[in-house]
């Protein structure tokens, strides 16, 4: 079952955004990430959150429509999105995309991207997406949908990701070991409409970047 | 030797980021990055990358100061930011400040900061910053200047961070291992002018934030 969740972070583009709610069972908000839904004419299922950063407007659009809210106390060792994304754990979710998670707050960003590897471990594959990107975590062999001059970008965020092996990229990778830190794996370029990356050992953090962003 | 590295992303506040210019022997630019120190009044030193994204008024400004060029090919396996910080290193820098690290390209984003990594290893302290924030690795005690109520958020890039301590903070941590994955080091907060961070093994992302900014 998929989820998508919005974050209190930016969407650029709303129109651009639109095709992933299309096929999602669930959406849920967490705190200012409710205006996003608001602004796209989506009542979500569920709120949730320590409410310290939705506006007053969005809160009545909330009780107007009746929304499920989950609140929490501000102090708490989870952000709320990552509470959002836990609710759409327990109720069933096996992959949920994350609008809307990164903005202004550096911290909130990184910790946005990194609750990748958390719920990775749980079970639930988490994605970050914005119009023109899309990110996601690379573990096992997998083959990315994409067009011709799109961007791919590989970040290790193991010490060192070994075996790296790519198919359909104009940079092509065979068996390499990427290193955390150094930027080689970034802004490869899709060749056709797919792409295949494989490793061995690690982690690798995928961001793929449509053409017209760049 | 300190320097600072312009690159291409955003600098949301000229002002709020002269602190960082008066104290450093060298200002290097990563291709369309001279425009922030143009926009600041001032002449780099050098300007490093593939020229690709420079805006011609720019690379006039480049000519007629004589600002020394280093171009490199497109088709490289470094990016922009990373040569400029290379050559800060090679030029006797062992702290580099990167400004406009952070922008529309969140794999270039990531990139600059796992730069932090690449270049720790070889000697040189590089950290990030905009007007309301700082981010900087921990791999041994520090101490952390800030003012009440700024905040601290502390992000694992290991797969755990083992004994890690605080003093200063509103929640304090007491030896405890951190994981990648989950939020909980997000968002700590500033109880004085000072606070402390130690930790006994693997790698923290350190951002600070002011309070102003939230």
């Amino acid at each position: 079952m998929k989820a998508v969740i919005f974050g209190g972070g930016d969407i650029e583009n709303y129109e651009k955004v639109k095709k992933y709610l299309s096929c999602c069972s669930i959406v849920i908000c967490a705190d200012s990430g409710a205006r996003h839904a608001f602004n796209m004419g989506v009542v979500p299922d569920l709120l949730v959150g320590d409410m310290d950063s939705i506006s007053p407007a969005d809160m009545e659009k909330v009780q107007k429509w009746g929304v499920k809210k989950q609140n929490f106390p501000s102090e708490k060792d989870f952000t709320d999105t990552e509470l959002a994304v836990c609710e759409a754990l327990k109720l069933g979710a096996d992959e949920a995309l994350l609008l809307g998670g990164l903005g202004n707050r550096p911290d909130h960003s990184l910790a946005n991207i990194f609750l990748m590897v958390s719920f990775k471990q749980q079970g639930l594959e988490l994605k970050l997406a914005d119009g023109n990107w899309e990110m996601f975590l690379i573990d096992e062999p997998v083959e990315i949908e994409g067009k011709e001059g799109d961007i791919l970008s590989l970040v290790p965020i193991t010490p060192k990701v070994t075996g790296v092996t790519t198919e359909g990229l104009y940079y092509p990778l065979k068996g390499e070991t990427l290193l955390m830190g150094p930027a080689r794996g970034i802004s490869n370029v899709f060749l056709t409409s797919a792409a295949k990356v494989e490793i061995e050992q690690g982690l690798l953090l995928a961001v793929k970047c449509t053409e017209d962003e760049i």
